[in-house]
């Protein structure tokens, strides 16, 4: 049964989240998070858009699964690697491969409030950095990247707003696939 | 080199669009376009929500292709199948097999202006009705659903405003493949 393992919500200035019990998911993202918007400034994930232009935010929160990190932290020879080091809102356990399921998959909470997943999740280089510091080990740095490709989750917007809760049961709508 | 071969904007109350020279992308839509919204009701397209529950709006633009069009022509024994009768936005010429490209493709125009394909659009009823209408063949109507599977086009978000142009350039930016 897929649940929810961890809510998190950038409170300050900083790349890491902190754990929290429940959230509001609003059209933009999570109340009181730092990247609640409907549109952001174009940054170095869309370099097809001069940077800062006001573009629709298709990245208000960032999924990742208890299971991805734990493969992640044997790829980097570390114990653990938690959520909040990658900047994630929601972690999720009990959905195998969580990175691999399709744009446009909902991600549906017991109060009806649901998640439309955009896109994957690239991973660029500041979990290493976070990684390195936890751990003193500055090497560690460069090894988030490879380490974490297609294991670094998802990306949703809100689709449906409403209360979401730590341990909430998660169902999951997954787009037919195209007949090859 | 792809480019815009329609422009086409819902006016009035019914299901077919009109060809016009050029829109206004807004965050929301086309603007003037009935289905211009930030969100929109929930309908049969998400039956996991109640009937009217307000959910973001993730099919803000409708895009069909020129080419697929006159496959599905071909395969209704029709001559002709104009995307303002499939309540059609945009279309587009000189894609070959839109339809396929992976949701979170990025439509780019000469001004600027951005579409996000959300998703697939999977055929419903309704552009049949149209055709037979048209055609003076009732037993049409139900040939449009199997004849349009894959060749319905996408489903769009406006990531970036500006203005668009028939016969605009269009620079597709496509998500990179996950090797297998």
């Amino acid at each position: 049964m897929p649940k929810v393992a961890e809510i998190l919500i950038a409170r300050g200035e900083g790349f890491v989240t902190e754990v929290t019990g429940e959230v509001m998911l609003l059209f933009g993202g999570f109340a009181g998070d730092r990247h609640f918007s409907l549109t952001r400034a174009s940054c170095s994930r869309t370099p097809w858009h001069p940077r800062g232009t006001p573009i629709a935010n298709t990245r208000q929160i960032s999924i990742v699964s208890v299971e991805e990190c734990a493969l992640v932290a044997a790829a980097m020879g570390v114990s653990r690697i938690y959520p909040s080091w990658l900047g994630a809102n929601l972690a999720t356990k009990n959905i195998a491969e969580l990175s691999t399921l399709p744009p446009s998959t909902r991600i549906i909470f017991p109060s009806g409030a649901t998640l439309f997943i955009t896109e994957e999740n690239v991973p660029c280089k500041h979990p290493g950095k976070v990684i390195a510091q936890e751990y003193g080990h500055p090497e560690l740095a460069g090894e988030f990247v490879k380490a974490a490709l297609h294991r670094r989750g998802l990306l949703a917007l809100v689709e449906r707003e409403g209360l979401i809760n730590t341990d909430d049961r998660l169902r999951l709508v997954i787009p037919r696939r195209r007949a090859e």
